[in-house]
């Protein structure tokens, strides 16, 4: 699978100078942060992108590992056999029009497979958006190159599958554009006719560059080897699989030409397998997120939680959703009581929730930072195996020190994850600061509520 | 309660020059929209804020229907004395200390009632934020004074009663900064020494600048009248009710001194009253954004979805949410087919979910608007109850007249729910957009499914 990633050479069939064409977007794409040699083939063209365009793949002078193919469908398989006479090892297909849309695209499947079975090439696709690699620069697909060139993307550990190619690239759009999780790889699989999860799966296993991963499918190719590797990886694995509903299991099947299988069963041998089970594209993303900046506690019985709160009525709905993830409040021991009294009005009892809004309000103006006092004592409070942390942003009036709360997120290696609200752009740089601190954050509770209990070893 | 909300008069009780102290925000808020007397009172001034600071109540000359009081617990009860001998029909306690802080709190709140039963005054809170009221620029609150000052509240008709009064106005914030809500009032409760819900509830159901109503309740005040007022309201009614575990609804007690109740028997009362109840903040304000814009459908049997999608995954998914949520998938008329069928490439043939990228991807660069003629097709087919819609923002190289289809949503009369995603600030434009032609946006696909099953008549 190493020449997907990493290729020795790369043939783009299907290149054109037309940049309103996918053809287009995934040449530029590809000199974006490829240095290898870049191939186009098209026989219109002599030159495209500053780069010798060639009439055919066999025309190509240098080595090349890797093709990346879009033209329609009908001329695939040819082009296909083309890259195979010419030593190419690997053959991304980004073109659709094959078991998508009917017979006659099932046979052009069937005569890729063939070639596959024949000469031992490996083919990924067809109907996809190929391969990303935020970290490297690798951008093999025909997504928007808006994206790319506005370097907006922010580099990280966790890694997506996505079966379907419009959504793995809209995915990567919306999360570098909004900047809350560091990304590896996207790979957008489509139809699987070769090279399928599976194979993916594998390779992330040893892949140091991924931590985390994640996958939405509408079907599994070979459901033992998944369950399979799942149990064998130490990186934590979240799913999200489409087509959970009658309806829904026969819309995949138009789709990316996929069985959905049966939703109970499948449920089923991923929470055995050890897998977090989203049911959301966005909560797939919120958990890998979470994983990817916290790792998952191995220890079931350390799930006390201490919730610290601008907000009386926050406190009591985080509460609810800590008993209903299966979470424990924490009973708060009486070094870290007698703490928090000491900030707290002579009229407030210490309990948890910690409310700290009348702590913070008879600190206005103030020398004291209660958000970090009250943090440092529940975190140094053996009773305390994590704390949800609610925060306010945007109000002038209360301290809040967040380089300050991360040193001590850091120093004390428990899980912490914030709830924000407040103005947006603050919100938002509050988020993307935490992101490069580490901490995960959320802008829903329920969502927090969910993701702390993922990674204090819940949800599968 | 009309004195409350349109009072002749306002006393300000605990007003300060100390711009860091509630009684300054206060007082600012109260002079940025409102229009009648505003009688500061402080024995240690003679103007605040360039108007006439007053000694004592007593000592104001004009008539006032409405204090607004901000001074520490122990001196809240002679104040209020004060009031009523001066004639003020209604008091706003927004100072803390009371019931919520122990003994002798619970006796100053004591005290409260005591003056209320003698005297036949109206006491709203203590411990609370008071009112804002967006459409007519009443800010009778403490709240940071900064979010009228920039102007960014979207006036709109939903009303919110929120128990807590720091998140009511953190509410406030966070929802005029996303701008994804016009909001009428926001009353915010506390501990309801006399003003309760069902005062306010039943205030509600009259006020024509109110079309929805959203609860956070932490207890409720009377169940019973509650319930009948719920059952008598035309206007739609969602409910957030904190304290529904055994942790939670401890926590009530010690947050706004209530007593939570039994959560089993509150969700099967509210359900028979044909309220919404919610899980999260979040959720109670999507639901009631949603309801403002889309007038829920009282027939039970019309709802029969139409999927159109930018991504074969994305309505797979929605799909599998549609019939996790109690609707159906609509069976497209032959007339829609064949309208479908002539925007989609040969190959591609015509299902719900209608995946729109094959089309889209066929016409990018022809003067052919293929969401805009797609809503058409599915609004007009008479199988077609509702429409869920999935945009993809920012994609330069795909048509998108919202205006356009703003007209075909209003002229049909179907609900129409719309997901995006994409770029953030693309994603933001066309939210607060869309909120101008009343089309609900959401960025969460399970956010955008459970609306759609509110509007439809379900989640109750």
């Amino acid at each position: 699978m190493e020449f997907f990633f990493n290729p020795r050479g790369i043939v783009v069939v299907g290149a054109t100078p037309n940049p309103l064409k996918g053809g287009n977007a995934l040449l530029k794409n590809i000199l974006l942060g490829y240095r290898g040699g870049i191939y186009p083939v098209n026989p219109k063209y002599r030159e495209i992108e500053g780069l010798t365009c060639y009439p055919s793949v066999s025309a190509i002078p240098g080595p090349a590992d890797l093709a990346v193919v879009f033209i329609p469908a009908p001329l695939v398989p040819a082009a296909v056999e083309d890259c195979a006479a010419k030593g190419v090892r690997g053959v991304i297909i980004e073109s659709g029009g094959f078991a998508e849309t009917g017979p006659e695209g099932t046979r052009l499947q069937k005569a890729l497979a063939d070639i596959v079975a024949r000469t031992g090439i490996r083919l990924w696709g067809p109907n996809c958006m190929g391969l990303v690699d935020v970290v490297h620069s690798r951008i093999f697909s025909f997504m928007d190159p808006r994206a790319q060139e506005e370097k907006e993307f922010i580099p990280g550990t966790v890694s997506l599958v996505v079966q379907s190619g419009m959504l793995s690239a809209i995915f990567l759009i919306d999360i570098m554009s909004h900047a809350t999780m560091g990304v590896s790889k996207v790979c957008s699989v489509g139809n699987k006719v070769d090279v399928n999860e599976c194979d993916i799966l594998e390779y992330f296993l040893t892949d140091p560059d991924t931590r985390v991963i994640g996958f939405y499918l509408e079907s599994f190719s070979d459901g033992r080897r998944f369950m399979d590797l799942c149990r064998q990886s130490d990186k934590p694995i979240c799913v999200l699989k489409g087509g959970r509903s009658r309806k829904g299991a026969e819309a995949t099947l138009s789709h990316t030409a996929s069985l959905a299988g049966n939703q109970r069963i499948i449920s089923g041998a991923l929470r055995q397998a050890g897998v977090y089970e989203a049911r959301d594209f966005k909560q797939m993303m919120d958990f890998c997120r979470s994983l990817a900046l916290i790792k998952p506690s191995a220890n079931r019985s350390s799930r006390q939680v201490a919730i610290l709160t601008f907000s009386g009525g926050a406190g009591i709905v985080s509460t609810d959703f800590v008993e209903e993830q299966g979470l424990s409040m924490a009973e708060l021991s009486e070094s870290t009581r007698a703490s928090l009294k000491k900030l707290f009005p002579e009229w407030m009892p210490v309990a948890n929730p910690v409310d700290l809004w009348p702590a913070l309000e008879s600190h206005i103006g103030a020398d004291v930072d209660v958000y970090s006092r009250s943090l440092a004592a529940v975190l140094g409070d053996p009773e305390v195996d994590a704390v949800f942390l609610h925060i306010a942003v945007g109000n002038p009036r209360i301290r809040l020190n967040l380089s300050d709360l991360a040193v001590q997120v850091c120093t004390a290696g428990k899980p912490v994850i914030v709830w924000i609200i407040g103005r947006r752009d603050d919100a938002y740089e509050f988020q993307k600061q935490a992101l490069l601190y580490g901490i995960p954050v959320f802008t829903e509770l329920s969502c927090a509520a969910e993701c702390l209990a993922v990674v204090l070893g819940g949800g599968r």
